[in-house]
């Protein structure tokens, strides 16, 4: 599929279609800042994670600066373009939650730290920011 | 990686971190139902397009049923915890919408069908309702 095409949805999944590009920015936003670090803690292979964070980079969404704790390495860190995929992640997150755990089956929770509580569950809204369902919408095409 | 998984994240991207899958469900939304025009529309390989369907199918995220045209083709509908993929594909859009084009270029809209207007961005709220922003979560382990 080309540039070309108009559909917002279609080009970002051309670019984030991809589970190993889904669990980078996943780790990236849990603070996983590291090659060796994010490779560990998704068992991929070191061509493939080369690869996927390289189209990351390059698509704008992470960029590289030196380590925070002023080794030599280099780390990872999502742009204001990476940080605006939050609720794609929180998306991925809720509904995986709702539909691919067991009852009672354990899961790692998003927490408000200031809370300490759940979040609520993230939704479409119309402009009275009421809840907006599918079938309300429709796709206007160029 | 295994369905032992505890991270949601990671159980919705290794069922769904796939531009095929993604775009076959925005399809589904998009109202587009038939296999032959599935194809048409996505331009995929007959052979990819069954595999996604019928992974789709066995995740409970579609369901096949006559076509509603009372002729003998089969179509596809999103069973209820397909449905509820909206804010997923909500938060592609958006996104695409925000990064992928350049000022000015035209792109499809997902409008409210009442009033006709774009609709609003998604992001994830606290308990009060405000915006959260990603660095006021944490994620907690399980």
């Amino acid at each position: 599929m080309s540039s070309k095409e108009p559909c917002p949805v279609a080009r970002s999944a051309d670019l984030l279609g991809d589970r190993w590009s889904l669990l980078i920015v996943r780790d990236l936003f849990d603070g996983i800042r590291r090659f060796s670090d994010i490779q560990r803690n998704l068992g991929a292979a070191r061509n493939i994670l080369s690869d996927r964070l390289r189209k990351l980079v390059e698509a704008g969404i992470l960029q590289t600066r030196p380590a925070s704790d002023g080794t030599a390495y280099q780390e990872y860190a999502l742009t204001q373009k990476g940080q605006q995929l939050f609720p794609l992640v929180v998306a991925l997150r809720q509904w995986g939650e709702r539909h691919l755990f067991e009852p009672g089956e354990a899961h790692s929770l998003l927490i408000d730290k200031r809370t300490g509580q759940n979040i609520p569950r993230m939704h479409p809204i119309d402009q009275n920011g009421l809840d907006l369902p599918p079938e309300a919408t429709e796709v206007r095409k160029v």
